[in-house]
């Protein structure tokens, strides 16, 4: 029949667009998952009032397999509810094309993604972003040099830098923006092109999508010490800077 | 006191999320602009019913001076609707920053952009775009190759590029997705980098945000043979494509 992907926005499900909720309530099951975009203070019940529609949270694997859905969405309409835009992960697309062969219906229900958010919220021109890069934990054996790689050209080309944070938590914690900053102070000692610094100027975000947003621009050095909401946290690495850019830059600087 | 910055999607205001309609709702005067992001579906007596409060839409010249919003701010509570993510335009940053400046608290709800949302309609990965470009109309003495060049770096790292169209009608007319792809082959024919000709494959995109979406995959020649609906119109130069993006472009090819 139909199977919905509907984004729910960044914080707490209330970034859920009027589409969202009249695409949502039309359906006959309401799925939601929330690895790809952990969205720790999720209002489940809230939205649950908001459809009439009971919310079944899906496990990682069952969104990966998709058994489940793709059974489902070819006898009823289906919503599956997550954070962000719905399709900024594989697994969505890879699950769409998937029901769309096999002739269900597919409808997308945009939101607010982090992609575009997090440089509204630091008061920086979307068009003037390098490619986004995210940071992973350093584990045994594995510390990939390529997000530096890409933070390097992104520099040299003037591009401002959007890094996201591994998802998955590490002993419990999710990665704060010190821990990134850590990180990538690590990943200049290994690279050495100079593109990274504790005086580099960085923004440090938190709460995007929420009412009160928190977001602070200063040295990496200050940004490390920082006191800062619970995570999600998103980091900015700026490039060139307009001056508007740079006006409002100074109106959150610390220090 | 207080100036909101409220998305309303992209196409007939729908995409405005549920934390946009509960802070416009509490806000004393409420203005909307729609010349950043023409918005041609539009249906603001249904915002109206929904918020609740008469919408006062703005002229360009009114946003850009700022003036009569600034001194509302000063003693009300104020938002502004506009389309897209509040904060992709300038003139919005502009005004924040003013704002700021005087001691008015500033909120932004943000929605479903086009920076995000072409990209997810297209099946392509966010991180895999390259600089955005936009194509203006061709005029007497302006033909500016900055867009072309920028095309003709993303094609060499592989990049996706995401092709806007002039938001300013010409003779009363819309850019749509066959004008732009004819100035891209007169760019090709000014620049000759090789980088777009009519065998070129590309997305082109109408009515993202809505619940019918329409996108097509095809050579430029074919493409600006389409049959489309009605502007706004979006395009996307694809790079290298990943097999699942190869495999969604397929699902929606034509030809």
């Amino acid at each position: 029949m139909t199977l919905k992907f509907i984004g729910l926005g960044l914080h707490d499900g209330r970034g859920i667009s009027m589409r969202g909720i009249e695409e949502a309530r039309k359906c006959d099951v309401v799925y939601a998952e929330f690895y790809t975009t952990p969205m720790p203070e999720l209002d489940v019940e809230w939205i649950q009032g908001v459809i009439g529609r009971k919310i079944k949270v899906l496990k990682r694997e069952d969104v990966e397999e998709g058994k489940c859905i793709i059974r489902d969405a070819m006898e009823r309409d289906v919503a599956l509810l997550v954070g962000g835009d719905p399709m900024a992960a594989t697994t969505h697309l890879s699950l769409r094309i998937e029901a769309m062969k096999r002739g269900i219906k597919t409808v997308v229900v945009h939101s607010e993604s982090i992609f575009t958010a997090a440089a509204s919220a630091a008061g920086l021109q979307h068009y003037k972003f390098g490619r986004t890069i995210t940071i992973p934990w350093v584990r045994d054996n594995y510390f990939p040099m390529s997000p530096y790689d890409m933070l390097a050209r992104n520099r040299a080309e003037g591009k401002h830098t959007l890094v996201l944070l591994d998802t998955e938590p590490k002993d419990g914690q999710i990665m704060r923006a010190c821990d990134a900053v850590e990180i990538l102070l690590m990943m200049e000692e290994a690279g050495r092109k100079g593109v990274f610094s504790k005086d580099t100027r960085i923004f440090a975000l938190a709460r995007v999508g929420s009412t009160e947003p928190f977001v602070i621009f200063g040295r990496a050095e200050r940004i490390m010490e920082a006191s800062m909401p619970e995570p999600p946290h998103t980091i900015i690495v700026p490039g060139e800077m307009h001056f508007m850019e740079e006006e409002f830059a100074n109106l959150v600087a610390i220090d």
